[in-house]
């Protein structure tokens, strides 16, 4: 039963919570860059680390979510057959330059390690300074990848087509030197999976990549509840040394697109160049066909431009740390012992319906504020119980994902099975906005004039454009350079609509999309 | 039912598998440190990179048992009220000499960060070779352990105790430049946790070190099966910048000590390094008190050390990433066909039972070289069915604590339960054999000729060595001189007895443990 009928506890802290949520949180419509750092201060998830250039901290909150994140993906590649590993942090500056391609792509970005100590040296004042010693007679870069590092170990793993294929993932941090920096979407240091595989031949290695695009992609639909396209990188988008490289696509909420993760063909790119060979099925010698595929803390950036509203955070409940927090409303001392009991009470049947919980007990702090913080960290339902809802064997409940005037009574008996109810629900309601914005801001186009006035939308909020294009690099460029938006990918799914492309007019197999991005 | 009997199949390989097991291990009595090396290379644990001086490469065995290693910590963590963030890996020059005590302690061994890019430079022959560019104005360090950074942000996120404790537990990497490095046990990336906590005053903090002592020692315990003795370090032994360390140690199997977690008493140290100020109850302003604490990769090395045998890795069941493995024993097609029904009944009746299990049915390999395999990964239990087996509805179980040629004739029948039930006895079989042989080498010496022929124990195996030592930094350095033997710790546990130091004859208000130590 939703109503949205006055409480009659808590009303004082209503409009006081309107008035410092106001403050706290930028609205989207009004500058959408500040909006989501204002969601991720106020969820405390995480913040730029200052002192060390385009780094971050992530914060328990943030934390807890990608802990998450990696707990349902880790599932999901050790159920298709991969197993974890560990390789070095550094990578030999002579790694780099084995693939040509490679080293293009990320040498500019590497930071490099030169020395292997430093010497506390007191000035005449007794303050210590520190001198940098013992020059490396190679130096090291931090990984920006580990396509190097683990070929060269693939080389001595691998000797026949009995141990192919070879499934192995890395959870770890990479380094690339970033110019602009963004929490989560974009840092110095982030945090991420790398898949490298390597196969007997192509067909293999193909299924391979698109193996773990669905499974990138089943993870972002049905876990964080954000709605992707899967296709094809162009050639000018494609991973530094791939032969392919395909992604999945996601819709933010101003309508740019964020890539939110990558598989790559890399044919037998790296195979060769740290000759990691076998010996066929019929006793002949070929190098390995690799891929590699990688999804990173760049997600949680996306669950929060997907989700989240005006009032801060909203977390699919598949990915929330918490999922229900309990808040008492009481005055007199008999009061708080039975609102406690009845707290008590929801927490544990919470519990025991599977769903992580919290009584906010704290003292000394006013139930607005307790609500106020729960929503700001995009707990996707909370329970308000005072003393006349104890009395009516009741508790209010108010979801997250709906308009926080919106609320629900619901018996205490059976709290545990009506919450757990609710977290599929309002899982499904997620998605189903997230798809529905999607929708509504995917457009075709059938002139370059309709592209670039697509691109713009409504001046706030822009849209996926579905044009042709003729397949060329120039053209791309071209459209790029006037319009700042890029060929997100080329969908594996289309109707097959053939066509002209809206800058040249020469023939195009399908339908591509463009889009401005992070 | 154990029995030795020979059994209808797989004789061959019985000993042919011994001989070639022989080739592939060195035995613990010839030559401790190679056996060490060859158990990590037969079980597929982990290699050294050699390209990236000092590091490892931490293969999928020795990477899942890591993984186990966490999840059983994490979930103590979180239960004693501890939350995951994540600082950055890199750490300014600068932080490191706020606290004068640490530099000195780090600064030699840390690998420094100077340049931001590569540039890729031709030469006339088309070759490719990698310049370093971008210099940055201040240098990092990659963090040796994040005291530094962590006080940083402590001091943004502390106001009030209100906001103590602070309770923080980060999962990383680190490394510090070692000179002499040995897989698991000291290499120069590690992998770790360092738990960081801050409080409103000493007891609070000491409180914290302590519990995390226990849980440190409860993990050791009850997971890994592994004795431990706590104590806590002397001065000079002491974390750089601590006010107390406390620890627990091992024995391992030639009756070195292994160092295998600490627990640091920080004091007000880093807190006035790097101010962290709050306003206490009463309206005054104080530093807080700070604790940090860690495990890392090197309990693997432990593990190892404690448990193995000549025959390669032996795991407790706790820590085990396979529990069972299930190999089929056959020649026909029609005993295969058999034969597979019932392994496969087996491996369903281990996983419904909770347990990990594999049906090796690899093609192409014989029984013995199965066998060979999941003994040198130290599966607890290998289960193996013949068609004779399958006739008369039994199956033959090996379990890995005990001899080869020790075999368990089993009912299929309830095969699920008797598995699962096994796993606490083996579990508890190699705790107490780790404690008895640590009981049988601990000593007491009341000389210091007795102390160093303690030591020394019977020439292979060394022993702990419970002496009167009279508290001085001097007398350490000079038994540690003479013996090679530190002190490891003061235990916590003692009988109360005073006595006088081995060496000068001063008083002294009980005994240490002296050992030679990884």
């Amino acid at each position: 039963m939703v109503s949205s009928r006055l409480r009659h506890c808590g009303r004082a802290w209503y409009s006081v919570r309107r008035k410092v949520m106001a403050d706290a949180i930028t609205q989207r419509s009004k500058d959408f860059a500040q909006w989501y750092q204002d969601v991720i201060r106020q969820g405390d998830l995480a913040e730029n680390a200052e002192v060390v250039r385009g780094c971050m901290v992530i914060k328990p909150h943030g934390y807890a979510i990608w802990e998450k994140i990696q707990h349902e993906l880790d599932k999901r590649f050790k159920a298709t057959g991969h197993k974890n590993a560990y390789f070095p942090l550094l990578i030999p500056k002579s790694f780099l330059a084995k693939e040509a391609q490679h080293v293009d792509g990320f040498a500019m970005e590497c930071a490099v390690v030169t020395h292997s100590g430093l010497k506390a040296v007191k000035d005449e004042n007794g303050k210590t300074s520190i001198e940098v010693r013992n020059k490396l007679e190679e130096e090291y870069v931090i990984r920006p990848t580990s396509e190097t590092i683990i070929g060269h170990f693939f080389a001595k793993w691998i000797q026949s087509y009995r141990d192919l294929p070879l499934l192995i993932n890395q959870w770890a941090n990479v380094m690339r030197w970033e110019m602009r920096t963004r929490l989560f979407l974009r840092t110095t240091e982030f945090l991420w999976q790398e898949g490298h595989t390597a196969h007997a031949d192509h067909d293999d290695a193909l299924a391979e990549v698109r193996r773990m695009l669905d499974v990138y992609a089943d993870f972002a639909e049905h876990v964080m509840a954000v709605p992707v396209i899967k296709g094809e990188k162009t050639a000018s988008e494609r991973f530094a040394g791939a032969v392919s490289t395909f992604c999945i696509e996601a819709m933010m909420q101003d309508g740019k697109a964020l890539q939110s993760g990558t598989s790559h063909d890399l044919g037998q790119n790296f195979g060769k160049a740290f000759g990691v060979k076998f010996q066929t099925k019929d006793g002949k010698e070929d190098f390995v066909w690799q891929t590699s595929w990688g999804v990173s803390t760049r997600l949680v950036g996306g669950l929060i431009m997907t989700h989240s509203d005006d009032n801060g955070l909203v977390l699919p409940p598949a990915l929330a740390p918490i999922h229900v927090a309990v808040v008492p409303i009481f005055k007199s001392d008999a009061e708080k012992t039975k609102v406690f009991e009845a707290c008590d009470r929801v927490k544990r049947a919470a519990i025991d319906a599977g769903l992580e919980c919290v009584f906010d007990a704290r003292e000394e702090m006013r139930p607005g504020a307790k609500h106020f913080e729960w929503e700001q960290k995009g707990v996707p339902v909370r329970v308000e119980i005072g003393p006349r809802d104890v009395d009516g064997g009741s508790c209010v409940i108010k979801r997250r994902d709906m308009s926080p005037k919106d609320k629900i009574s619901s018996p205490l008996e059976g709290v545990g099975e009506t919450l757990a109810r609710l977290m599929p629900e309002i899982q499904k309601s997620l998605y189903d906005r997230a798809k529905a914005f999607r929708d509504a801001h995917t457009v075709k186009a059938d002139s370059y004039d309709a592209l670039k006035q697509a691109l713009d939308g409504d001046g706030k909020v822009g849209n996926f454009v579905l044009a042709h294009w003729d397949g060329t690099a120039e053209t791309e460029a071209k459209i790029k350079d006037e319009t700042k938006a890029t060929i997100r990918c080329i969908p594996l799914e289309h109707d097959g609509e053939t066509g002209k492309c809206v800058l040249t007019g020469q023939p195009s197999k399908q339908r591509v999309i463009f889009a401005r991005a992070y």
